[in-house]
């Protein structure tokens, strides 16, 4: 009798976290990239200028207008966009380099990043939205981000209505009522999806051996 | 502005646990059972008789053959099969209730029940299949049940490789090398499947009252 022992090889996985911005993606994303050692983040290329305290290479890859416009044209980004006069992209080559060795990568997009993600890999895409728990709560947190007016937070709200109307496009929703509870539940969701069948790309090889050595 | 706080109802889902005897199912179901309080496991009918430490209505609920097809007239079950000599089936109505309430239901059923659970509720049908690691481990798990011929062993082995050509049907595979990582495993599934978007159904309401709100 054939002794099989599992080696199930699994293809990474691209998970996505979406939120308006006051409903704490951010602390969410950085908990989970400490806890999880196979999470890798995506980093996005930018042209706008490095802003105090960011680090090159980290927070973003800082490129000249030049650079970008020929990596569009290369086809080399999953997803890109112009935020007024920046742009800001997906490189494509580190994250598929990442999901070859089985690593999952983590994206901090939108819901307009999400969509293009999505036409572009769908099948490695796992989409999760963050919702606030309530209107009060998001407009206390949008205003602890400094001391400004009534008309910016007014501002930031509506633009977080906008962006939470996007909330069907998702995979899974979060209603962030407590950060540990939540990203307890990000991580449920990413051991889940390591587990589901068409990941394993090994499993068939296993179950065939094990069948044979039965 | 409004206070708007989540209340997100969810409906209940069919969580299928489908593997060869030996694979460890039945020790992963009753620790699941044991630390989910939302989780209830659907009890079967079957016509044949009680065992010796079995308990009516929680091991099964044991009927005549009359009543027996008379459920299955009425499509009063969910699933059914004939085994040698004997019935059994899962009557829908239990679990059709508890789903309502928001309990998520358990079944302990072959490849051939879950295609039928399949085809009359599939969007509630959550299905895991687990492997044993090894042939030899398998076979140590059969061995351990009893003193029994190695005729009987192999027959076990011989049906236990018939069962595992059917992972393919199932959304998640766990390889259970050890129990305790396992029930994480089933555990992280129940986990991300609640949060899926379409099994949250109060969701739209809420997010319009937070848009509102806003």
């Amino acid at each position: 009798m054939a002794v099989v022992v599992a080696e199930v090889m699994r293809r990474g996985l691209m998970l996505v976290l979406s939120s308006p911005s006051g409903a704490g993606k951010t602390t969410i994303s950085r908990a989970l990239l400490e806890r999880d050692e196979n999470l890798v983040m995506s980093v996005s290329v930018t042209t706008r200028s490095m802003r105090p305290g960011e680090s090159a290479g980290k927070d973003y890859r800082f490129i000249s207008a030049d650079e970008y416009h020929r990596m569009v044209e290369r086809n080399e980004l999953l997803e890109n966009a112009r935020v007024f006069e920046n742009y800001y992209g997906t490189p494509r080559a580190p994250v598929l380099s990442a999901l070859g060795r089985g690593r999952d990568v983590l994206f901090d997009i939108d819901w307009q990043g999400t969509q293009q993600l999505a036409q572009n890999a769908r099948a490695d895409l796992v989409s999760v939205f963050i919702l606030p728990p309530s209107t009060k709560e998001l407009e206390r947190r949008l205003r602890a981000r400094g001391q400004d007016s009534d008309a910016v937070v007014a501002g930031r709200m509506a633009k977080a209505a906008d962006e939470m109307s996007h909330w069907r496009e998702y995979d899974y929703i979060i209603v962030n009522r407590e950060i540990e509870a939540s990203v307890k539940s990000v991580q449920a969701i990413l051991a889940a999806e390591r587990l589901r069948r068409d990941r394993q790309q090994g499993l068939a090889d296993f179950v065939n051996r094990l069948r044979e050595g039965v």
